[in-house]
């Protein structure tokens, strides 16, 4: 349970940190104040209610809290990952909307079923305070049918919900908002393509400022190559190896999601950085990976050119500790029948992270930026929105 | 079980035809000779011997036949569905390599055995005639690492052989050269993309005249939309609905293989004629259809120029009764932004078939063709070369 306390009247982050462990056993929270030492402390957390719990304690707490009381709270935002087709938009949450939240869980059981636990926990232990949802798939929805529908059986659309939804929706509407910026274009004349970095990537088509495709589907695992996530496979290979090696339904599953992307080449789970010092010292499946990676990420970037047209941008978007993604300037070198031309020195200061950079040429005719994930802010501001604060001077 | 009978000396097709129903019974011959009525007889065949068996009958027919005895046949070729990694070209039929195509039938067991069957039947009837086997997968051996290697386990690929093989590959090969020399480049330099038409549809990257990535995978699922085969999907689907709905992996890959594509969306199997027909009167499923598989095949040839450079060409072959595939105009229309520009007169034109057709403008910086695949040729030619008659005067 990840969380951040935000001021709107100074547009501050006040406290953020997490709970881990929750439900497992051996459960803490780790609570980090700008400016002070991170917090870390372990209370057993049987489930989300107590984990909020615990998380107010925290907030609260004479010596490492921000506020003298939970009353201080406003508002509460919560990420939700999967709003299915129902929710185009952030909304204030009520009996009904919890209802279509759970429906949803179907499409992602993993994930919403985690969400409605922390809904359902402020609804107890604040009563009062009124909730928002923000969802991952929101900003996918102004997709057109032609990139939202599989080509499979249509009934599987009709009875079972199989269709593309996207995530990462709040990061690619910031990526796209800083991209317009950046690039001198008001954001809804915008042809950007945006690409979010961290343990799982995608890319996200913008046409007049609006998300037109994006390479997560149904599920999280579709598109380019990840840390443990395949991305696109031969579709044949799953009932293949069902066949010929005994594995079934979940065990694949797993294997797609945890053991695979670079982790399946490379034969375990390690950071980028590690995996280009060994590329870089001739281990053979560290740079197979990366140039995998590199690869497939470029054949993204040129269909989603063939979708947008010539961008405006291309812009990079990493959340926490993804700053230093090799991938990209592998991916982006050779582009330049696209216009693409990159700075391979801004492209070395650019992972370095911490600040919106432009890594193109002076010359380049698409522009490329890289810079810090915004998502947070957006769920703040959704909230602000539809809890009527944004009048409020700042 | 298809068959051509070709004389070499003259470079003409003198018969050709085919057996179905081999197996499952009620089978029978078509046969066709240039300039004659097609002949239709029917004759059991429980197994590939006595199928070729009615063809060597029918060939040396009094009436319908060309031959006056089987003697005249001094050389078999065979087309190899599945050759691994172990066929990089066409090879001489011995003992080894009927094992070794038996092998790779582990990963093609609907195609390799009944190639196999027709190898022994040939082997059986004609004990002196050497045979020589061609692999739909061969020409695309020279793919690099980066392009055939899937991001899942590396011991999927050294237990499974789990990576793409690809397929098509005399089709590609036929229309690299033909469009090289349209193009007017010599073949080893040529960058292009070509892209085969039928039941099934693949792309092929092809870099100074060699193949460097393709569409299909380890099996012919994988790539664009085709007519009933889903191509790329979002993996997660298969373990979602075998969980959700309770569908089994042999029913899933049934599903996947032969009511997806246009069909699934349609709802059932029907020519493009008629789906570009419906959708012109309205029908909105038959416009989805069109506008998933133009879609789809549009971010391919944007993925592919993103690994091939500006190609010299685009060059799509097409097989019998595939010349008016409408996809095909769709998918190149707004696709200025790769120098690609399409004459929209030449486009409709060359949908009537039977001759190879410029299809971009003349100010279009990428050319585009459309001519009738060759892959007979390619094969005749490997049968030639590998036999030693090249030298003959033609």
């Amino acid at each position: 349970m990840q969380y951040q306390l935000f001021d709107w009247r100074h547009l501050v982050s006040l406290a953020a940190g997490s709970v881990e462990r929750i439900v497992v056993g051996d459960s803490f929270i780790t609570h980090e104040v700008p400016g002070r030492l991170p917090e870390h402390r372990e209370r057993d957390c049987p489930d989300h209610r107590s984990a909020l719990q615990l998380v107010l304690d925290t907030l609260t707490d004479p010596k490492v809290g921000v506020l003298t009381s939970a009353a201080g709270i406003k508002g509460i935002g919560h990420r939700v990952v999967h709003g299915g087709e129902k929710f185009t938009q952030s909304v204030l949450i009520d009996q009904e909307v919890v209802e279509t939240i759970e429906e949803m869980a179907k499409l992602a059981p993993l994930h919403n079923t985690p969400n409605l636990a922390g809904i359902r926990a402020a609804q107890e232990l604040l009563p009062e305070v009124p909730q928002v949802a923000i969802f991952d798939t929101a900003f996918h929805q102004t997709m057109p049918e032609e990139a939202y529908m599989y080509p499979l059986p249509y009934e599987w659309y009709e009875k079972h919900g199989i269709r593309r939804y996207g995530f990462h929706g709040q990061s690619h509407l910031y990526a796209a908002r800083r991209g317009a910026a950046l690039a001198g274009v008001e954001q809804d004349r915008a042809n950007l393509i945006t690409v979010h970095t961290g343990d799982g990537v995608s890319l996200c088509a913008i046409r007049g400022g609006k998300s037109v495709d994006t390479s997560m589907g149904l599920t999280p695992l579709e598109g380019v190559m990840m840390g443990t996530r395949c991305g696109d496979i031969d579709p044949g290979i799953i009932p293949f190896m069902m066949n010929q090696a005994g594995v079934s339904a979940p065990e694949i599953d797993l294997f797609m999601n945890q053991k695979s992307g670079v982790a399946g080449i490379v034969g375990r789970r390690v950071s980028r950085r590690i995996v280009m010092n060994e590329a870089n010292d001739g281990d053979e499946r560290c740079r197979l990976a990366l140039e995998m990676e590199a690869y497939r990420l470029r054949k993204y970037l040129g269909a989603y050119i063939a979708v947008t047209g010539k961008p405006d941008a291309i812009v990079f978007t990493y959340g926490d500790g993804w700053a230093d993604w090799p991938v990209r300037g592998l991916a982006l070198a050779g582009m330049e029948q696209f216009g693409i031309k990159l700075d391979t020195e801004r492209d070395l200061l650019a992972l370095m992270g911490g600040q919106e950079m432009l890594i193109s040429a002076d010359d380049s005719q698409v522009k490329v930026f890289v810079l810090p994930t915004g998502e947070d802010m957006v769920l703040n501001e959704d909230v602000a929105t539809i809890l009527g604060w944004r009048d409020l001077p700042a």
